[in-house]
């Protein structure tokens, strides 16, 4: 990566002005006008993409110097995709209340928060309280990216094979970052009933070993008060998400319903291999680039933060979220087959769709500065 | 400003190596051998430029938003001048040990830290406590950028009329960042006797309002004793340096010995017009670039970030920053003239002279990692 000047400094006049003396004055009209700094300066087009390095990718806790490479990669797709600019911040701090007082105090440089690779539950919390602080967008990828892509991939499959959002039956299997994003997602989006799956099983309100955040989890789906294992859970459901990074046996999927969807999504290797899993399914999705249908965030993320930060979004609200996840459906809605129930990460439709519906629900929803 | 990405990323291949599955085992080689960062990540060519927004330019504290422009117009020209790339971080803190506390939690992300318009005196401390707990450079350029281009002018004026640094009496006003670095820097560099003024007179043992470090200056300096004014400091003396924001009265220059030097380096205004020094001086210096011999900090900070990044030092000692002095007062040794004792700010030749001496003079003291 690098930074590059977008102005020319030749002579002593460009030296002026970009330095001091010139810049003198633009300071001095922030100061006496502050929202100037979102035309001004670079603020309004930047993204800090943080992370403690306690969760990366399928390692695990590897501290905030190894994770970088994951931090840049992520600025890349952000300026490739989402023309948004982008710096990686790896924080050395695990204390969730001292990480929310680092962003906090750096963020007058920034338009926007990537949370990244940070692990549950306190990511849940951090995003949270950075909200609650800031005025511009918190977006904890591994939570509402992957949510947005999962629900356009169902969308598109329900589509598809001709199926109501509502009659669906989803067990999500995983109650990280990942799993409950998109079990809340999937309620905003109206589908009839969510199962979330941990290590133990079925989150159920009658177990005594949950969390706050599984213990809202429990509240929140499981409407039909199964308890048990996974594959109880999987006996007549109509999808299977997989985001657990652990594996599922082939007769387990094999007594979901008839038509089931099965998005296998755990990287490197998903919990069911895809071609077992097409046994059983009309539509499957994984993960990896070298199989259909791959759930990729690359799909989400540039475009909802080019969308919010293009209309000065101050928060990344469930209809902004909604909204990408509808667009980014709708841009393969004409040309849908059981492997084609999401674009291409590189379908240059994507991002500027995104981008549009989510500045569209902002901007309607009235939470722009 | 922007960040551009130096890989491509055209199709699923690249985005599997940039991304998900490839960058795992980038991270994973980092988290097994932590020095590697430094080689498969931007981290040590890249410099956090650090800000309060304490103290900006002339304008006071106008805190971490309006200070922004300041912070990319220095991160532009580290980029141009010294092919170091750089990011401003302004943050929404005030108290020392906070900003410290922030600045190191964010420091694995960066391979330097630029401090930049932090107020005297909390600036010495911010920067002395961040030194002792990073194993990067960290370097306050207020202070350290403008004492190294004082001397370097101060050395070639010396050059150029036959005078030894040993035998030169300096008096500085202005007893801020600027100021007690330059003292330092010049009692480093073998001048003979130094006095420091503040707004209430000349820095000296017998005052019992003085702080911490003007105490510590009242020691180091003032080797004859003087007290009082800044025109009784000035009666005799062979060098003045402005670095007050004050203004100083033709009689008061006029007091001082033949031949003196004059660097009048208060912005925009400087201490005293530069026409009016020349009737009292054989060199005048000012920190202006509508006169000559302007004193620019962008003479020393992208060389030296550049030399001491190339060869990994883990800080930018006395000795760097002497020899940084000493090649950048080289660069014009042949061409010295009344008018011409500095290079200026587009000599090309100044960043790469600079940079080679800082990053031997690191090499030579073994500061690298």
């Amino acid at each position: 990566m690098a930074v590059t000047a977008t102005v020319p400094v030749r002579d002593r006049d460009d030296l002026s002005l970009a330095y001091t003396p010139g810049v003198a004055r633009v300071c001095a009209a922030i100061a006496e006008r502050p929202e100037l700094v979102h035309e001004y300066t670079w603020k309004s087009q930047v993204v800090a993409v943080v992370t403690d390095g306690s969760a990366v990718l399928g390692l695990g806790d590897i501290g905030p110097e190894a994770s970088l490479p994951v931090m840049e990669g992520k600025a890349i797709l952000f300026k490739q995709f989402g023309g948004v600019d982008a710096v990686p911040i790896a924080l050395d701090c695990r204390d969730p209340d001292e990480i929310v007082e680092t962003v906090a105090r750096l963020a007058p440089s920034f338009g926007g928060i990537n949370l990244e690779d940070i692990a549950a539950p306190r990511c849940f919390e951090i995003e949270r309280k950075l909200q609650e602080r800031l005025d511009i967008p918190v977006f904890h990828d591994d939570q509402h990216g992957t949510a947005v892509v999962t629900l356009a991939a169902l969308r598109n499959a329900a589509r598809l094979t001709g199926r109501a959002l509502a009659d669906l039956r989803v067990v999500i299997s995983g109650a990280g970052a990942a799993g409950v994003a998109i079990a809340k997602i999937l309620l905003g989006a109206g589908i009839g009933d969510v199962v979330v799956c941990d290590r133990r099983g079925i989150v159920s309100a009658d177990r005594d070993d949950l969390t706050s955040v599984k213990r809202e989890l429990a509240e929140l789906t499981n409407g039909t008060g199964l308890t048990g294992s996974l594959e109880t859970a999987l006996t007549g459901a109509d999808v299977f998400v997989g985001v657990s990074g652990g594996t599922v046996p082939e007769p387990a999927v094999a007594r979901m319903a008839p038509g089931a969807f099965i998005f296998a999504m755990a990287n490197p290797d998903p919990e069911i291999h895809p071609e077992v899993a097409a046994r059983h399914a009309s539509v499957v999705a994984t993960g990896r680039s070298d199989f259909p249908n791959q759930i990729n965030n690359v799909l989400a993320f540039p475009g909802i933060f080019a969308g919010a930060l293009r209309v000065g979004a101050k928060r990344i609200t469930e209809s902004m979220k909604l909204a990408a996840a509808e667009a980014l459906a709708a841009v393969v809605a004409d040309e849908l087959a059981a492997d084609r129930v999401i674009p291409s990460p590189f379908d240059p439709r994507v991002a500027p769709a995104v981008s549009a519906a989510v500045a569209e629900a902002a901007r309607k929803e009235a939470v722009t500065r």
